[in-house]
């Protein structure tokens, strides 16, 4: 079984590459697809839980433990949601098929099926351009979008961290490192299906 | 003209990655070219000149520069010869013919001339495997292997942060960062180069 996962700054394209990716290797593809099946299973908003694992842990994770009698950890916290999203990827990774996947720290949950790590990113002036081309916040700043950019890379890395106890964005951790800034994604995403494919062939 | 600059970790393959993209794309191709140009200009043993630029800035700059008088930089220090580094590696850009440049901080160096910067980059175990083969130490323990590594890592390190005031071997500062464990160099030197192509299609 082959394994691609894509992981990227918020705003570098990452994910079009991912989806470049699967249709030029013909394999599956998995992003949101993770997000409907956690809705499916704990019969929360898709977008709820969207926005609660991009908040990351700070604002969820109970930092007042000791003194707030009576916490528990509910079906609707972060924690509970990323060890649903775990469940998730690896009963993907058990149906044997071939796929990609991005993002949802995939890299190190699926480390024993030796999967093929790339890591897109992208300067920071077209991290912004991307995020405008998106049309989510029309009125928003650059130094608006900026903040939401960090946030969400902030929120990864901390999830990250957290499955792995390792850096997120750190190279040692990807086969591939591809800034997508001066480039053009569709010219370069056949480039990165070739490395995967090198890959494969001599990790069988 | 067209650059190409491949920063590496010690062992981990860039130097062939480069040399192979120079035949591959066609370019003139300097590495060690650079130190028999130093030693011409200043009259110094290109091993003198190798082994200074290797150990870094630690054990050359006058860290006691109060006390000790009457110390005077001169032609065999090290920062006396990463000027003349610096010099010459303008002088080739400036000769502007398309070329390949292995090291030497020549990503910043030269960086007004957009070239297409690549890090390449390995697990400890291969750069050891690689450094055994090249045969220099035939009896050195892998702690003295990894103690060089670092040792020289650590020095092009400081090279770097002394020419750019930013972090070596941090992705931002490169196109593309390629792992090369689990690879066969052979086979994705070819994809490296036809990266580098579309990014000159794209900036001309």
């Amino acid at each position: 079984m082959r394994i691609i996962t894509v992981s990227r700054e918020f705003g570098s394209g990452g994910r079009e590459i991912g989806k470049r990716l699967a249709d030029i290797m013909g394999m599956d593809y998995y992003d949101r697809e993770i997000l409907s099946a956690i809705s499916e299973k704990t019969k929360l908003d898709e977008h709820y839980i969207e926005n609660t694992l991009n908040d990351g842990l700070l604002f969820h994770f109970p930092l007042t433990f000791g003194r707030t009698f009576g916490y528990m950890p509910d079906e609707t916290s972060t924690s509970s949601l990323l060890a649903q999203q775990h469940r998730i990827i690896r009963e993907i990774a058990e149906k044997g098929r071939d796929f990609i996947i991005v993002g949802r720290s995939a890299d190190v949950i699926l480390k024993e099926f030796a999967p093929f790590n790339v890591f897109v990113y992208a300067d920071q002036a077209d991290k912004i351009r991307r995020c405008r081309e998106r049309g989510e916040h029309p009125d928003a700043t650059d130094k608006e979008i900026i903040r939401q950019l960090k946030r969400i890379d902030r929120s990864r890395s901390e999830c990250h961290a957290l499955v792995s106890g390792e850096k997120w964005g750190e190279k040692s951790g990807y086969h591939l490192c591809v800034n997508t800034s001066g480039t053009d994604i569709r010219s370069i995403t056949p480039l990165v299906a070739e490395f995967a494919r090198q890959y494969f062939v001599k990790n069988k």
